[in-house]
Formats: C-alpha cells, sequence, structure tokens
C-alpha cells in the first residue's frame, strides 16, 4: 500500500483552511491517519484546530515526531491568480493553490511516508507521532504549543522531531534548518516636559536623547556571527511623536526596536543590556525613558550529530544534495518544539510561499516524501 | 483733552475679536483717532482688517510708528473664567477679559497717548503712524505685511517704531525688547527599503540614519549666545514612522527640527549646515535623506543708540526701573516691521497673556499710556 502525497497535497488545498478556519484539513488529515492504525486525537483549544497522531506505544523508546500545519495565510489579490487558489489544479506538473508549499504539501509528505511505513511495519518499541496545528501563521498562542501541552499532559513525548515547512531556497536539497535565531522586542517610551521652543529652558525634549538611544543601539555590532548562525541584527521598527506643532517641544515620544539575536545572546542578556543604554541616556539627559520587552523566542540549535545526520542523509540520498545547515530566516513552531526534543526543520523550496499564484512542482512533493520515508526507514534501523 | 486708555481697553475687551474676527474692535480705533485729527484707512487684505492711522504731513522728516494687534486667541475653556471674557469687568484695580494684556491695553495705550499729543501739539515736519492689525495671532500673512505692502505703496514711512506687545516678565519697566531671534523649521524625508526583520540584507532601514542625523543635530551647539543674544537653540520637534509591524522594516521616516537663532546665524547658513549634515550621514548609511526648509524670520537686532535710548529712558522716567535690553522670546510683527525702520517693543507684564482669567492692573495701563507720551513729547523734541 502506498499513500500519494500529491493527491493528499491537492485535497488539502481544497480545503480553505485560512488561519484559523480548520476547513476540513485535520478532518481529511485525520481519516487518512486512522486508515493507516494511528491512534488520533484532536487537541482544540480556544477556537484553533489541532490534530494529534500516534503510531506504535506510548512512549516507545524510539519516538520520530513530524510537525506541520495546515493553516494558510489569505488568498491576497484573488483577480491576480491565474488559478483558482483553492482549486488544486494540476498541469504540467505543477500542482497550483495557496498552502502548495507553506505548507500542505509537506504536511501531505510526512503523512504519506508515515501511513507508507505504519501499514507496512509492526512498531518494535518504536512509534511515530504526528503533530498538525491550524493556527501557525496566526498568532500561534493555541497551535503547536497546544499541542505540546497535550503531549505533557497525557505523557506523550517524542525522542526527535522534523519540521516540514519549506527550508530550500532555490533547489530542493539545497538547504535544512538546525536552528533558529531568538527574537527579542523592546517597546521605548521617553518622557519630558512639554513647552514652546522658544522657551527652551521651560521645557525637556524626549526626542533627541531617544534618537541617541536608537542611534547608540543601531550602531552597536553585536556579534560576528557563531559556529552555526550569522550575526545578531538590531532593526529599529518604528519612531514616533505625532506632534504637529513646529513651535511645540512634544511631550512624549516612542520607539520600537526588534533584536534577531543568536546563541551568542539570550532574551535576558540582550534585556540587561538594553535596559544599562536607556538607563544611561536618561541619566545624561534627564529624559525618562521606560522600556518593556517581549521575548517571542531564545536562540536555539541542535547541533550536528546523529539526528541532524540521519536528516541530511536522506536529503542527499534522496536528492544528490548535501544540504546546507542553516540558522537563517524568520521563527518557526520549532522554537517551541525544541524545549521537548531536539528538533530540525527540513522541506520544499519555499519561493512562492504567501505569495499569489502559489504552488509547486509535484516531482519535489514526490521526493519530499522520499526523504521523510527515507529518514523513517533510517531512523528505525 | 486727555483719553482715557483704562476705558478705552475695556471698550476693546467688549469688541469679541477672535482671529481673524474684526469684533468692533478696528471700527472703535477708527473713530478714536479720526476724532483726534488722524487720517485713518482700513487696509483690509484676504478678509484680515487692518487699520492705518497717520497725524501729521505724509514724509515728515521725524515720524515715529506705534504697531499693535487688536487680534485675540480663543477664550479656551469658558466655564473656568471667573470673570466674563469680553466682559471688560473692573474690579479692585483689575481689569479682566481676554486681550487685556496681549495686547488691547497696549493698542488703548498707544491710542490714547498719540491721541492726546495730535490734539495738543501741531506737526512741524513731525508725524505719528499707528498700523493695527486683526491678524497677528493667526498666520499673519495678510497683517502687519499688508500695512506695510499699503505703505509702501502709498509713499508712508516710519523713522523708527515701537511695538506694544507684553515685554515685562514680572514686573512694569523690566524689560523692553530690541531684537527677535530668528525662526527656521527643516522638514525630513529618509527612505530605504521596506522587509522582514529576519532578512535585514535585503532591507534598508531609513530609521537608525534619521535617528543618528537627528543625535547629531541636536547635541551640536549652535553658538554660546551673542552681545545681545542668547544661545541659538535646536529642537526637534517631531520624528515618525507610524509602523506598527515589530517584524517589518519601515520603507520611510520623517522628522522636524526648528531652529531660533540668534545674529550668528542666518536661515541661509543653517540649511547649508543642515543640507550638509544630511547629505554626509545619507552617504554614510546609504539612506536617501531629503530635506525642506521654511525660514519664519531671520534674526534681526536694532543696536543701542538714539531710538532705544529714548525708548528706555521713557521707561525709566515712568517706571524707576531702566529696562533690560531682550531679544528672548518668541516671533512678533517686529520681524516684518525691521525691513522699513528701527524697531523695538515695550510693553506690560505679560504673565496672563493667553490663559484663562486673563487680565491687567489698570495702575499698568496707566503707566504705560504715561511712557508712550513721555517717549513721543522726547521724539519730538
Ligand atoms: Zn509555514
Ligand atoms: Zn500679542
Amino acid at each position: 500500500m502506498s499513500f500519494d502525497p500529491v493527491d493528499l497535497t491537492a485535497a488539502l488545498i481544497r480545503c480553505p483552511s485560512v488561519t484559523p478556519e480548520e476547513g476540513g484539513a485535520l478532518s481529511l488529515l485525520q481519516t487518512t491517519l486512522e486508515g493507516a492504525g494511528f491512534h488520533c486525537v484532536r487537541v482544540d483549544r480556544n477556537g484553533t484546530p489541532n490534530l494529534f497522531a500516534r503510531w506504535g506505544e506510548k512512549g516507545a523508546a524510539r519516538t520520530l515526531g513530524f510537525n506541520g500545519h495546515t493553516d494558510v495565510v489569505p488568498v491576497g489579490d484573488a483577480a491576480a491568480w491565474t488559478h483558482e487558489p483553492f482549486g488544486g489544479e494540476i498541469s504540467d506538473g505543477i500542482l497550483w493553490g495557496r498552502g502548495a508549499t507553506d505548507m500542505k504539501s509537506g504536511v501531505a509528505a510526512f503523512v504519506a511516508a508515515a501511513c507508507d511505513y505504519a501499514t507496512q511495519n509492526q512498531p518494535d518499541d518504536t512509534a511515530i507521532i504526528i503533530t498538525i496545528t491550524g493556527d501557525e501563521e496566526g498568532d500561534a498562542t493555541d497551535g503547536t504549543v497546544a499541542l505540546l501541552d497535550y503531549m505533557t499532559e497525557a505523557g506523550e513525548a517524542m525522542s526527535d522531531c522534523i519540521v516540514g515547512e519549506p527550508t530550500c531556497p532555490n533547489t530542493m536539497g539545497e538547504m535544512m534548518k538546525i536552528g533558529r535565531r531568538g527574537s527579542i522586542t523592546a517597546y521605548f517610551v521617553a518622557r519630558g516636559v512639554q513647552g514652546h521652543v522658544a522657551y527652551p529652558n521651560q521645557t525637556r525634549n524626549p526626542v533627541p536623547a531617544l534618537a541617541r538611544l536608537m542611534a547608540e543601539l543601531s550602531t552597536h555590532t553585536l556579534d560576528q556571527g557563531t559556529a552555526h548562525f550569522d550575526p545578531s541584527n538590531l532593526e529599529v521598527t518604528t519612531f514616533d511623536v505625532g506632534n504637529p506643532a513646529t513651535n511645540v517641544v512634544p511631550a512624549q515620544a516612542v520607539a520600537t526596536v526588534n533584536i534577531r539575536f543568536n546563541d551568542a545572546h539570550t532574551g535576558a542578556s540582550l534585556s540587561e543590556w538594553i535596559r544599562a543604554k536607556a538607563a544611561r541616556m536618561a541619566e545624561e539627559t534627564g529624559i525618562d525613558i521606560e522600556v518593556r520587552f517581549q521575548i517571542s523566542g531564545e536562540s536555539f540549535l541542535t547541533p550536528p550529530g546523529r539526528f541532524v545526520d540521519l536528516v541530511a542523509g536522506a536529503v542527499e540520498k534522496v536528492t544528490g544534495q548535501k544540504p546546507v545547515f542553516s540558522t537563517s530566516g524568520g521563527t518557526s513552531d520549532a522554537r517551541f518544539i525544541k524545549n521537548h526534543c531536539p528538533v530540525v526543520e527540513f522541506g520544499l523550496v519555499g519561493k512562492t510561499m504567501h505569495k499569489v499564484d502559489e504552488h509547486v512542482e509535484i516531482a519535489h512533493i514526490e521526493d519530499l516524501k522520499r526523504v521523510y520515508s527515507c529518514l523513517i526507514g533510517d531512523y528505525f534501523s
């Protein structure tokens, strides 16, 4: 018995699962997985649909995890699509539709690979756990986090996990992710004393103090990069005063800074650095500078070793390419999973994700299933 | 015959002449001045009411000018006033109402002094020119400027001019203005390339470049002050991006800077300085920085000499105080008059101007009339 990942991707594309709509996508997967012998549980939380599935015994010594999402970003300019976004049309070897690369194809590929294995093998202190969320593209509060919370409560655990997000910039197999940078956002409020520009002694302008602080932060070199990471990067994303009167010194100015940081830093170390810089500027200028932080995720790394090598080996066997071990790009749900087990990411070429006319080569979907099948086989051998 | 400046101030306060309303104020003054032998012309332009008045012959060798305004700022929180804003009530030696200090009392004082002189003397190659506008508090485009334009066309000229704006911070007679700082506003637009914070190589953030430029400009010492002027002062009045997305590098940032500058600078020299700073930052950062300028007025000075000494002498004779020669504060219509003749400013204590419960001591109005009478006598003696 062999499960077809292309048919499954097309069927998933026909489920209009724009975040946070389930759109029939998880039901379809549940039916497929149960048909292959998986034990399935819907783990919905606060309206977010999620699916947990396990083949093999709970607590098996070697439990390989797969994670993905079926929700998709909105269609955008519908008139600009040359193919029906939720049609799942195939022509000339290309499958079209929203979610074709991000990441209904990835989900279909690992579900097909896992179902093949489950229907052809008996568990031998081995298990496959599949977690699929309906909210990765939204705020992700009740998505993979809810699945992991459920697993902790239910005594379910993965030994290692692979996330099926697109990871290849241009050609199939060229890159996998073995970690991600962390992300911290700092929100600044600088308060002075309002007044007329002609009487500067009766005012205290908060704008220069905040501008100087932003200048200092943004010209500082955080690091030169580390063994597996690009240099950390700081961006001032906004700076706002909103004072239309050119003869008035404003009372307040706000700014926001986002840092994508590598393993040379932590959310705590960066908070401390920023807090000290702000305090020194406040002292120097007499301007009150308040700052609060939001840490979206710490950086993490699954260092090259047995699991990373197994994945890389499977990729190379199928595609003939040795994948680069990358930690670049934005965040993904791997940032939650890394607190539970080693996690890496490998998937398709992501070029058209989130764009009009999102599409995927069907040969890539078949290759991706082959990579996952190869990984499952090697993992349990 | 003696004209009562207190009655006249009260009558003017009862004219609700909030900019740009005439409110009956200029008509009242015209009647009064014509009664004392003044030749009067209404010089209204684009809906702004203005009054020109002359006693004596056009082209007289010694022509003393007085300038003021009858328009007032709005009442503001009417419920907070303890006296009717347009009532002109007098109690316990205090006259209450909008315009009581800024500057219906000043106008009443010089009109009363001029009418006294005109009714008691014959011109002897001497003249008094009074220009009163109904728009000093607004944008002043068609106020004193229209009066000066009219005078140029009509061949009218002043030898010297005194503006009756409030000039004393706390006690009557302590300060006169012999100049004013200039004012220039610079509007900056910094343009970069928008994108996702996780891919900094594909973006160019304009915020740090603009923040660094604002930091540089605001920490630069323009000068240490000059003989008659305080140090020039630069304020960043606003800085705006308006980007709510903490994962997006914005495409554009804007900022505004206002400089109040002394006679060590000109609008042109400051524009050049700012343009050079912006160009250097643009070059250093690769961010396009555009800047445009608005020069509201150049600085000016009527150096101590015969006219300044005459005014100071009159102030001292009446109040017993030697007035400080100041160039501080905001702009006034003197910035227009200085292109036509030497101009100084002397008037009341301005503490309650533009505030709720604006009021004036009637003794101060009487003193102010005495100062102006003394000045007229000395000027023509
Ligand atoms: Zn995705
Ligand atoms: Zn005024």
